[in-house]
């Protein structure tokens, strides 16, 4: 440690997001004209602005003027015509006769680039306004709460049924017919508990009957599974959430059923039927495709017309037929969103999208879809598709590898991918490199997460470390994107991988709830719904190093300074004049005050910290 | 200057790409297992390697495995099945139990990239074979080399007649109508010229009548002008080229035709033709869209089913006819290709490319598609559509940002670019970028180029100094890709602009010829086609700094080590372990014999200098 490190990252970096401090009309319909920013620091050399647009094909090179400067930076004007339904932009800047630097979504680059970090703007149907605003509370039905009304139920045949405090087994053979009782009117139970976190919207891991507790292995579309209370209790917990001013989320999967399923049973009884259409037979009824293999997933083949219509094509599809009432729905998360309509030769995965997204429009012109994606999802969210994906790759994965211990962690069931901890400057570039791969609404729209059911518990992550924990939880709330909550990791549960996460919620056991961790969640997720910036403010970096990640999230009306450490580190000394003499700490946070013309943000940590700036 | 400089890039950099010294089989079938090998330098820690496949939208991780070992590096092995028509891979690197590097085709990274630099593999067809070995000459045929035919033709009547030796007007009223007079006939007088440099394919600029000397601006693609001596000297010239084994390569624009073509006085004169719906009008007839707004250009409708046929679907369009005897064009440039069938909402361009494709496998099975792109084309090369594209984003403004003198030199006609000078980190990192973001095939065949009718000349861009001219053509014809000479380049033409370059080829002025340059262009392209390294080998980079460039063409059976320098530098040591002890200059360049177990590159420049490795 040394005295305080000078970052003059505000300085010298210019800067443009998506966000409407920098772009007029960030939903503009076709033909509109969109007045863009550039923000350039006065210590940066620039002689001229230019705005390059890719229009039917070719590029544009237009010339930015200056629109007017303040006491730290110029900002230039461009203009973007939305002559194509999603228009790349970037910006050059030049600097003498023969200089020039590129900006693009991963920052200045002083050489040529591809346009894989251009910025675009796109014409398609914003995502429903609702979803700044939103915060998910990520709920696995058999293991949120059981209500009174589960005693009565029978047992399905596939079951081990279990006490609520009897253990999980994470991975064997029963793993997966470990059967809790948990159900909806649970869930409807406990609402005052995700409401007092913050969350407004309510997620629900599959409801469909199944051969499994997960249900991701859906027997029927048609139906709540009565185990969880039927469809009447899929719609006492809509009402009861919406009287709230609260929604709730479902999940399906587009790519596969259960072999369990009707529709499955069906093609393999009878050949000529046709629902054995709906599947890729090798050699009927025996040899098919199945998701990764597992003959108890067979694949759907979206080429099949009936399949589309029966299952999201239309008013009568089951995407549009859960939205309404009296079950009312206002969304659904698509389960292995990354791999529905591929196979082989075939690629539907676009037409997959842009219908589900098509009939949810009509049938709900509000609701949300969220794709499961861990990866590079892109080319998926030009717009007219998914609104966002689980945003694994551009936050969680980044999240863990800068917070992670030396120690190595399972991130997912999948393929074996170590968690290294890795330096912020890493992390930083890895959560750009993501980001700017897609429009701006897209990263807005993205399920930040810290865990999911299949993941490890943040806990477990983060070995417990609750300082630790409250930087994970604190970029959570801080960051652009949707924040998810999995139900549980609020009271620091634990679970060293996605099925041993999966415990039942200890609602009668209160010495294993982490009180601390609780509130840390708590106030950071309140603290974000009530600072307009926090949600759909820009991000501009100020500082990153190894340990310290610092940034601002921006409005035009409000603008809030986040500091987050992952160990002690050097305090960071940033200019008053950027920021104002005294910076007000959000609750939990010492207000900033400036020592003659510096703030001085603090080093220790693991730390989380932010203030609003006056 | 200092002491000779040690680059340990060798010792540390592992190294894959889609050469056949690291891919079993570059070009696979549907289905196919394909070995692919990762390149470790010995001194690199690694504890395991994972190769990263992207099947039906999900990554799949499985172990490479140890294949054999040499003095200098371990080769790992992996297997690509072709599940999908394209496979997306990469190399994860372990070193202990946490951490990891990906490599790319940008190189190494510690930390999670997008799959933007990934490496693919591709089912679609191959490229043909004779690419591999082409060198392109590129022809304006009205500046060329005029005929005794041609004394005896008509002049039309937009044309501005010229003697040979009367000044081009770079820039004015009559820059594109001034008519020089050259003619098919005097590029078949002048094969041996064309032959002696090494090149094997003439590339014609539109040869199909226009108003204009250019001829982008076609008013029929049923004939060949008339002013060039009409179809039989195409096939005069065609059949002259085949019979010394050489290839002739036609440019054709489909994006827009010229105001004067048949097709559009038809659409203009009659609302109700067929030919109406082959344009796009605003209001018939007068107002249209245009290339660029000219009103010379009207742009192609490509939704309409007899525009297509007519002009590229089918063994009766007119991109199979030309193919066919007795023209028998080898293959075509399609002009603006970056455009054509983008308009709006509109955006049909990979169904344009893939169609012409199509249509010449069926008439032409071993023709040649290059597209002009000048930008990042990375989505349309696949390898179903264009072969390659003119490499100006790869290859030629890398090239020039390096070798160009501090003064800026305009780089096209189009939106105004300066090219600043770069060093070559930041010139190798842009053509790895831009490279890394197609498969290699479409790297190996791009068309590089130095200079075209679009930009200046190369002798103008380097400010006349041969020294660096050399560097410059050493380059072209050592880089992958297919080397394309501008006609008159390799005599040191001079011109500031595009159309100011298109100056007559000076046959009867000897002393208007630069023989060194010839000399150096000559050795330089006959050096290529004696050495297989350079024409298929792999690209691996031995040494990166601002003034000099270091690296190796591999094959199984051979390799070049290249080393250009634009000024003088230090001297660069590298061991003699990896290379041997002597090595064999190609001709123009000195051996090299290690002094010790150090072999001394010169540090020189600048300079071109190139061995074979024993």
């Amino acid at each position: 440690m040394n005295g305080p490190r000078v970052d003059k990252w505000l300085w010298h970096h210019p800067h443009h997001d998506g966000s409407a401090l920098y772009v007029s009309n960030p939903y503009p319909a076709l033909g509109d004209r969109v007045d863009v920013y550039l923000r350039v620091p006065r210590a940066t050399p620039v002689t001229a602005v230019l705005l390059r647009t890719y229009i039917d094909g070719e590029q544009s090179l237009n010339a930015g003027e200056l629109d007017r400067e303040d006491t730290c930076d110029r900002w230039y004007r461009g203009v973007v015509t939305m002559y194509n339904p999603v228009v790349n932009y970037r910006w050059l800047l030049q600097s003498g006769p023969a200089g020039y630097r590129w900006l693009n979504g991963t920052g200045v680059h002083d050489r040529d680039v591809t346009d894989a970090a251009d910025f675009r703007l796109t014409t398609h149907p914003r995502p429903p306004a609702w979803a700044e605003d939103a915060i998910l509370y990520q709920v696995f039905p058999d293991r949120f709460a059981r209500s009174a009304r589960a005693d009565t139920r029978d047992t399905p045949r596939w079951a081990i049924p279990q006490h609520w405090d009897d253990p999980v087994v994470g991975r064997g053979p029963e793993t997966p017919y470990q059967l809790y009782g948990g159900d909806l009117d649970g869930i409807t139970e406990h609402l005052d508990h995700i409401q007092a976190l913050g969350a407004n919207t309510v997620y629900l891991t599959p409801v469909f009957p199944a051969q499994s507790n997960h249900r991701y292995d859906a027997s029927s579309f048609d139906q709540v599974d009565p185990v969880l209370g039927g469809d009447e209790a899929l719609a006492r917990l809509t009402a009861a959430a919406h009287a709230r001013g609260m929604r709730v989320m479902g999940d399906i999967t587009t790519n596969h059923c259960g072999d369990a399923h009707e529709w499955f049973r069906t093609a393999i009884t009878d050949e000529t039927s046709e629902e054995a259409g709906f599947f890729l037979f090798h050699t009927h009824p025996t040899d098919y495709v199945a998701w990764f293999d597992y003959p108890s997933l067979p694949k759907f083949d979206h080429r099949n017309p009936e399949l589309r219509r029966r299952l999201y094509e239309g008013p009568d599809s089951v995407v549009a037929r859960w939205l309404t009432a009296p079950t009312g729905l206002d969304g659904w998360r698509i389960d292995v969103a990354n791999m529905t309509g591929r196979h082989g030769t075939v690629d539907l995965n676009h037409k997959v999208a842009t219908t589900v997204r098509h009939t949810m429009a009509t049938a709900h012109p509000d609701a949300l879809l969220i794709a499961e994606h861990s990866h590079d999802a892109s080319a998926d969210l030009l717009g007219d598709g998914w609104h966002g994906v689980m945003n694994y790759a551009a936050f969680t994965r980044p999240l863990w590898q800068w917070l992670t211990p030396e120690a190595p962690v399972e991130f997912t069931p999948g393929p074996f991918t170590v968690i290294p901890r890795l330096p912020g400057t890493a992390v930083a570039a890895t959560m750009r490199d993501f980001a700017a791969a897609v429009p701006w609404r897209a990263t807005a729209t993205a399920l930040n997460l810290v865990g999911s059911h299949d993941t490890a518990r943040i806990a477990d992550t983060l070995d417990d470390d609750e300082d630790t924990l409250h930087v994970a939880f604190g970029l959570l709330a801080a960051m652009p994107g949707i924040p998810m909550i999995y139900a549980g990791d609020e009271i620091g549960q634990h679970g060293t991988n996605g099925e041993d996460g999966r415990r039942p919620f200890p609602w009668n056991h209160d010495n294993l709830w982490n009180r601390d961790v609780l509130e840390s969640v708590t106030t950071k997720i309140t603290q974000r719904q009530s600072h307009q910036a926090l949600r759909t403010g820009g991000l501009r970096w100020v500082s990153i190093t190894d340990d310290a990640l610092t940034f601002l999230r921006e409005t035009q009306d409000g603008s809030v300074l986040v500091h987050a450490t992952r160990a002690a580190t050097d305090p960071l000394m940033l200019p008053a004049a950027y920021f104002g003499s005294h910076l007000t700490g959000l609750t939990g946070t010492a207000d900033l005050v400036a020592d003659g013309a510096a703030l001085l943000l603090p080093g220790a940590g693991p730390r989380f910290s932010w203030w609003q700036l006056p």
